[in-house]
């Protein structure tokens, strides 16, 4: 079968062997590329396995699943208590990190990580589950309570997403974006611009120079989650988040919330909102293309927000 | 096409014209017969509308549903905070109780009534996320967390479904049922005896003389939750509930939980842990047999849990 | 000294030894008598201590304080938890109730016992501390966030303590009292009349009929905090407290709130509010009178809220 | 009277008219002299004011107090809410930054700061209440439950009392000091060394090197609070505080928690704990030796902790 490497910064598709690791078969249907696979990328990190996180496919017998892409011990006292984002062996089971990735035309995977596709939701639409698993998470650790006013900093996937998660939260939300296709996305999914303060601000660009944005746009008692990935640190301006008193409130990745996963949920979501998946999606290339799928997710000013690979 | 009506005390199935009602239609699958069905029969309410709001089907294009049973305003207060069972119009616009319901070969229902089923989910099994949505909703009302004690007291559909919910939640539940045949299908969801106190103790039996029993086992500081429907009313003894400081909460149908409805929650569920259905649905009867089918539902001593119509 | 005891239903002040119990001597200076100890009388409760727990006095020194009338084991896991009025040892060491009271020239008690007054409190007005900390134990219980509104059921001492603590928790408050010198004290303490639902309802009269309109003033999402006794049982209208899933509350003593006692806070109170002695108090006899004393406590008509003992 | 005023990085005790400011006449007792005081007059902050924020003194009749040295506006949304800390006018009524302080003979303050000092408690140590309620205002913050793991940062004044606010709400509590009679202090108060992972981590340094530490100390899932002023800004390492998920509290003076002040709760802390005055004040001057008190409050090494001024 075929699958997607990342080698000294370059992406490259072999023809492997069908992979013999434990687990649940699945054709790979969609599988999105994240902002982490670029940066990897960038910094040619050197990844041993199959890259890729974001992924939806069909099991054996043609039934539609999504997949969360960590394997939690479930025993230590993090698994125990729902929050298996903490679990120690995430780091190690993360597809595309620790284990082959999905980027491929199959994975096997446990089937305790299987998400089962709600009926309406298109496969090739569902490798988006995971980045909307990932603002559920997000705004579940904020406590967003409903009517609230959220501002988003960042246009790309997981700031979309994250306009998504708290409209469903019944919040008025406005969007910082850099680009007009951004911005444009923002709109269908329910986001006006920046206008005052805000009860909770998202930051979701990983840069270090937006923490003093989002510490202005927060009023105070307010809360700035951090969705992003801060590879040079996280800096903020003393005086301002202590006069306001602002929490700040990191977020990884996804896990447990009494009763449902942030994935179910956010499977959830992309059944109810349609437009979710319309509004993000906006390059579609076969595998084979990979490269130039690549190069296109890189190039944002050329209006590319979540780029999708299809077996 | 053929609907179940309520008349004096008995159960009719009528041949009546294919309803003009607004909404999405559903050819009808899966019916569950409720207790509530039972007591307004015994009570002889008088019911002008086809019975019935345990419901899953197919829309004309095949797509597996579940039904929310009710239309809130989604304006009012209550609705823009997500609590939208305390909707003031949702008593009239319940299946089965304010508009016609379920028990037919069809329904109408607005579209936002709609869960699209999670693709492991029988369709058959589907009028299930019913009762489990009442104890999910439940059981967020109490704030359960990770990690405690539960004791459900009644081994009926909704104390099977507080149990199943509770051991999502990652409790340790004891179940306390009149029957062997609830105990054992109790077992089946991870439930063990009544053994000590407990931090949450959820009442389901609807029945006076129980709420000693659930102070009894609940814990200082605990909280009893109530899922019944209490007809002769609610008593506490005075003493205990107060050296105690018990809180006793109730709970009523179902609403939203941040990013997703209880009835999401309760479809995920049923998706994640197939062993709900297989516990609690001990019978199947085509709509045909509607009238055994309901002799059958009040013979609890014969083993009947959950009782199904396949139209 | 004199102590006073409640036998067969009658008020004795007898001439008794000095008490030879271990802890601090306090010499009282203030004793209210509380709505318990007119109905242990009328229930000819058989008490063999001297009664009383509503007290404060002086030191050997001359240190004014006011005085904590239990005494928890703090070993016990809710005692390490704070909420020591859970404690098995509370009913067994409470004054008046399970060890000699200060209805007396004198009692001992434990250094732990001793609350400090704030220097502007007045040590005769000091044994309204008691009953402040009942109010201020089930506001806090009940969660009461600030700018909420608050309905208050009863005007006797408990009552128009839940109105000042209210008040101070920055609540609207509404007092549906009896008598027109109970709603004159609330006024005093800033409570209006009773007008539409509140968000939190105290029930303080501890009447089996004042259940209904305490649910019905309660709006849906609602609490009705207990901080009456109901020596009756408590009933509820099942329909109304589903229908608004109305969460009951019950509330018992005091106990302690992260770095602060409930009575701390209490007597920080009563020193920021002198109103509150002033609203309450409305008579004061030296404790040779005792038995007019009682007499005038029973007659509420006659306009008595707080009837002070001065030995 | 005598006064206080910092002049270009130097102490001046200056003879100035009695002061013609509104409120209520306080005859000062005692002062301290706060880790501010020392930051100002080494960066040379010009101040026009009297200084000096921490204080206790008597009024004109002899009845001692503390002093909250802010005057907020009790209008905005913040005085309404009881957050008056976040209230725009605190800077500006600040005592030794806005308006004049209370390093002099006397002060005047409005009636509504004035914190009426528990009887057991010696106005010579009721200085020591201002740097406690930062203490209890950032534990309240935190939403520190009982029985927790607490490990402390710094062992100055503010450390110290971080200490005894999170004994007294039960916490086990580890502290990591600079110097030995810090840590001696510590231990009066019942904190032990630094051992493991800790629930909450309190930062009381200010200092830039020590968030690494605190990040470490902190387990996943727990909170680290500022309570130092971190003149230089506040940086994390990325990757510690998103894997572990720790939250970031900063606080900021003091205002209310329900029916009680910060400061009244800290005000009961001293007068429950006189172990916390005796561990704290190392050095006693009168106001004449103000400049030896200075030289002596900035020589950590040499064993001060609090320096009080008597005048």
């Amino acid at each position: 079968m075929r699958a997607v490497y990342f080698k000294s910064g370059e992406v490259e598709l072999r023809e492997i062997q069908e992979p013999s690791d434990e687990g649940v078969r699945v054709h790979v249907r969609s599988i999105g590329i994240c902002g982490s696979d670029l940066r990897m990328l960038e910094l040619k990190f050197p990844l041993k396995f199959v890259a890729g996180h974001e992924v939806a496919g069909v099991l054996d017998d043609g039934t539609p699943v999504a997949v969360e892409p960590m394997s939690p011990c479930n025993e230590c006292v993090y698994c125990q208590s729902g929050d298996y984002n903490l679990c120690q062996r995430v780091a190690a089971t993360t597809l595309g990190i620790g284990r082959n990735g999905c980027m491929a035309d199959e994975l096997h995977v446990p089937e305790s990580s299987l998400v089962y596709l709600p009926s309406n939701v298109d496969v090739k639409d569902a490798c988006l589950i995971e980045p909307l698993a990932v603002a559920v998470h997000g705004m579940r650790k904020a406590g967003l309570e409903p009517e609230r006013r959220v501002a988003v900093i960042g246009g790309g996937t997981i700031g979309l997403c994250a306009v998504a998660v708290a409209g469903a939260h019944l919040a008025t939300v406005g969007l910082s974006a850099r680009y007009e296709h951004q911005t444009a996305a923002g709109r269908l999914l329910g986001a006006g611009g920046i206008n005052g303060q805000y009860d909770l601000v998202v930051e979701c660009t990983g840069a270090k120079d937006t923490m003093k944005e989002a510490i202005k746009l927060c009023q105070p008692k307010g809360k700035v989650l951090l969705l992003g990935t801060y590879w040079e640190g996280i800096s903020f301006p003393q005086m301002a988040i202590m006069l306001k008193e602002i929490a700040i409130l990191p977020s990884y990745m996804y896990s447990a919330n009494g009763a449902a996963r942030d994935f179910d949920i956010a499977a959830t979501l992309l059944s109810r909102h349609p437009e979710i998946a319309r509004a993000l999606i906006t390059h579609r290339y076969p595998l084979a293309e990979v490269k130039r799928a690549f190069a296109v997710a890189r190039d944002r000013k050329a209006g590319a927000i979540k780029v999708v690979l299809e077996p």
